[in-house]
């Protein structure tokens, strides 16, 4: 007899699907395909001979130990190194409250596991990164957004929603946010701090691209007006993401929770490459190796702006972003974005449907561009296709 | 205004506490203390010499690659590698049956998720892996045990509980388990799969430590007679635990739901070190490597099986495993391995008293003893130490 495995299958992957872009992104293989669609950094960018050095150190001096089991919390050493790159933008925390994560995906998923009941409200942007969608379905959270403006989430809306709302978690993406590119302003983030400050509301703050601003000035997080606040940082987008190596930063009281919900998901993070990345980066000047990304994104992200001024119909809207790896794109009321895919693979050009980011069910006509992961040439040839597929769109 | 937290973690995170076994290992880092505590692999047995060779191969090679993101199932030519090994042993699986996972403790986490509700029934050993107490604990589940014989799980007692209750998952360390060091036997295996051929019950057959064996002859995994069941694998007891590698086999339909919570959890499992491993697998004789482990940790349970013989009271009962890293002693009834432990700190020896291997609420009279991580030297004289300690409390 074969069992059905159906009536098994726990009410939360009910919730959740394959991801929507890892689907696109098997279509966009194709080697004749110039893609925007996914969301890798620039692998030139890696400090490849870097890293072997540092794995030649690490493991002629410290072999046996670095391959051993290690604590839950982190190598010790790297989390001073992050508390000490936190107390440069003024910052205060101490090791105790940082702890190593596989990325800062798993940030998400532990911050679920510690705080939510099935139908707890988390409250997203609107759109907002979706895996987060993902992670917080999985918990069986109910999805509560607030639109997002220029400069950061809508605070009108935002007070509306927390008094009619019990909202256990605000997760955002402060800088350059995955998909719209878009980052809060100093302004907004202080006025935020005072909103949340007195609300039985964790905010979530998923900062991986915080260290990729190549426009503007820095501003320092949220957390740095809210105490309470959980921040996410991550070494995948400044060293490497195959390494899978980020962090949460909170408090005791939660850290201590956090700590509880790691060990029993993975014990501890890999312990290998945290020693090697901590050798990477206290043997290297890490400022110039970002500055490098930076240059390069900037460049990257200049071009495509220039190619979309060009070559795409005037009604057609887009975030210029400061930093980070993706810029997003409006279409006029009543386009789908989904039309245009189908064209666009026609064209040999790809990107991300808006659609997915959103938890409302809107976002018809947007699309995500990725531009971190494409040279100059893809780049100005991409965006021509995507143009005549545009004005192809509106002809029907 | 501080908010109290407490008031917001989820209900999930009252049933689990921080690992009683890592609170011990804090006390038992003292220098002069002699632990059987710990659960760690010897590491003489790392290759230490052959990992750096791997990594210098594989980022000279494809450094650019092995640096960037990821699929979520794992390096496609290290799951070929994983199929091979056990088609070797006549497991016919695709290596689309087999994710890569942070060590086969994530497996327990996803198959938590894929397939737990609030309140669903978990059977486990009596006593069991207590990571997996916690992990399933997380899942808000409800534990049911079924005592453990010589040979494997009490096959009748099961046949009770399965009449008598709806069980999602039965959780299960075959080979050499932690805490006991005890196996399944050929029969066992082959009438356990019959039983739950036609049962609504999850398999989930957790094998860490299967390749280990130093005495006796290999049997087929549970998941040979029971095409349904969900088996576990572990890179970390024969290659390197720091690097956090295991895997998970299951059919496809479970596995596609597995894909899916990963994807959420993490996005997958550390690419550089998946190729790393995958490198060092294929340059070397693994075989032979881990037969140097199967020598050393023979000779150490040898030695601490004699040292016990000698030094232990006659009434006191003991494994004698034929792989693994656990033995497992059981003192007369009545008295405490909670108030040996006291007698035994003093002497400076440690080990984890059993209790927190029960779900029940037994196993006050029981204690887990590592010989992997011990040399020749701390094995005889923290034995004979732990000998005194034993008949101190049998005076009292």
């Amino acid at each position: 007899m074969v069992i059905n495995m159906d009536k098994l299958f726990a009410d939360r992957m009910k919730n959740v699907h394959k991801s929507f872009i890892r689907e696109i992104l098997k279509v966009t293989e194709e080697p004749d395909i110039i893609s925007f669609a996914g969301g890798l950094p620039n692998p030139g960018s890696f400090p490849v001979k870097e890293i072997e050095d540092a794995v030649s150190k690490v493991l002629s001096t410290n072999g046996e130990e670095i391959l051993q089991y290690s604590t839950t919390e982190g190598y010790k050493p790297l989390r001073d190194y992050i508390a000490g790159r936190y107390a440069k933008i003024g910052l205060e925390v101490g090791a105790d409250e940082i702890l190593i994560t596989n990325g800062s995906q798993q940030g998400i998923d532990l911050v679920g596991k510690v705080f939510l009941n099935k139908g707890d409200k988390v409250l997203v942007e609107n759109p907002t990164y979706l895996a987060a969608i993902q992670s917080f379905g999985l918990c069986e959270a109910e999805f509560i957004s607030v639109p997002l403006l220029d400069d950061g989430a809508d605070l009108e809306a935002l007070k509306k929603i927390l008094n009619e709302n019990e909202i256990k978690l605000f997760y955002s993406v402060t800088n350059f946010q995955n998909p719209t590119g878009i980052t809060y302003s100093k302004e907004k983030r202080e006025k935020l701090a005072e909103i949340l400050e007195n609300e039985d509301t964790v905010f979530i703050e998923d900062n991986p691209y915080g260290e990729i601003r190549f426009l503007g000035e820095d501003i320092p997080p949220v957390k740095y007006y809210l105490e309470n606040g959980v921040l996410f940082g991550s070494f995948s987008k400044i060293v490497s993401p195959g390494m899978r190596l980020g962090w949460i930063v909170a408090k005791k009281e939660v850290m201590e929770k956090i700590i509880i919900a790691k060990q029993a998901s993975d014990l501890h993070s890999n312990y290998f490459t945290q020693r090697v990345v901590y050798q990477y980066l206290i043997d290297n000047d890490v400022d110039r190796h970002i500055q490098k990304i930076k240059d390069m994104y900037r460049d990257q992200r200049n071009l495509m702006v220039s190619m979309i001024q060009e070559h795409f119909p005037e009604d057609v809207q887009y975030t210029q972003p400061e930093g980070g790896m993706f810029l997003w794109v409006t279409l006029p009321e009543g386009l789908s974005s989904m039309d245009l895919f189908d064209l666009a693979i026609k064209e040999d050009v790809a990107f991300v449907p808006g659609k997915a980011f959103f938890t409302d069910g809107g976002g018809d006509n947007t699309l995500r561009l990725n531009f971190s992961n494409c040279d100059e040439e893809k780049i100005e040839e991409g965006i021509k296709r995507l143009g005549n597929a545009i004005y192809e769109l509106k002809k029907k």
